[in-house]
């Protein structure tokens, strides 16, 4: 029988240097032997590609928050049913750019909608699926913000936009989940990349040793 | 102080008249003294009919379930949020061509999502509105297949495929909500249109009463 594959998922402001970051973890964990899928949120198939295209283009006010958490719900039902959970019942390791966690930091914080409103719709669209680790990148909140800018030459999405407002609370959410479920850690993203990967490889150390 | 309107819901399969009935029962509500607005699902904003577009559109293996139900969810949450609790609100009274028994009906049954599983994403998405009364105009499942086949010419979009298979266990749904919750009256919708209209204001004559 297939082991069944390792699920991470990498969470963070813009601008911490995300993507950078997981393409070094792709190739460390191919490295070592596993085959691994690289995929994001929101998105990741065709159905939820769709569907991020409706949830960031547009103005600010495109969707009221209830809308926005359902939106997301519905892509990432999609993304689990049709790409992660095959994936992983295969044997390969899935990487994802945001999952669950960015709902709940996002969506569910100050807008009328609470964390458990937000895992209830996780519950009924993906049947609750969880990340075996969690990695949240971190770095100074004005330093993310002006890394954000210089890269996106001052054109933010319509949930960029946004982030300069909800950054700090966004932060306090991240590190409370790391405070209260093992699976989350908080990651220093501040230094030079090949540091930065040593130190998100030391998280999942144990995840990597054949069981 | 205003006082809030009225909300009629209307259901039933394909090809039981519904668009005749809602124009009509839109008329004898104006003649009693009331604003009225007249609006469908999935739709009745922007937001929900673009999402409308992306249910209805593709093939029947588009979207899985799960994901189905969040973005008819989706859908809702907006109509309701954007156009329908305003509309009460303000004192108008508003029928919408199919709403929560719908997704109940359709999406709840038998495909992996139970009854509780739709109405909490209902919960979370509209706050649990409920219609004031709800009307489901039924014929024989036989006669409604063939009326909707002569009227699409044959074209039936995505839903439409599917409902000759779910005909009857969607009308079984509709039963026991009928038997279950007040809010909800069966109309037979056989016979001349005018007659069929009488029994739908019957069944609206207590809400019609000012108070």
């Amino acid at each position: 029988m297939t082991q069944r594959g390792r699920f991470l998922s990498i969470e963070g402001g813009e601008g911490v240097g995300k993507s950078t970051q997981i393409a070094a973890l792709a190739e460390a964990i191919r490295t070592a032997g596993h085959d691994v899928i690289v995929t994001r949120e929101p998105g990741g198939t065709q159905g939820a590609e769709a569907i991020r295209q409706m949830l960031l283009g547009g103005t600010a006010e495109r969707w009221l928050p209830r809308a926005e958490a359902l939106l997301f719900a519905a892509a990432r039902s999609d993304h689990v049913e049709r790409l992660i959970e095959p994936a992983l019942e295969s044997g390969k390791w899935v990487i994802s750019d945001r999952f669950i966690d960015s709902s709940r930091a996002y969506q569910g914080g100050g807008s009328g909608l609470s964390d458990a409103d937000i895992l209830t719709l996780h519950e009924i669209g993906s049947r609750g699926l969880m990340p075996d680790r969690t990695l949240i990148l971190r770095i100074d909140p004005d330093e993310a913000t002006r890394r954000a800018s210089v890269r996106d030459h001052g054109k933010p999405d319509r949930i960029q936009a946004r982030e300069a407002d909800f950054h700090k609370g966004v932060d306090v959410a991240f590190v409370s989940y790391a405070e209260r479920e093992p699976r989350v850690r908080l990651v220093n993203a501040d230094g030079p990349p090949a540091t930065v990967t040593s130190r998100l490889l030391a998280e999942i150390s144990d995840l990597l040793v054949p069981e």
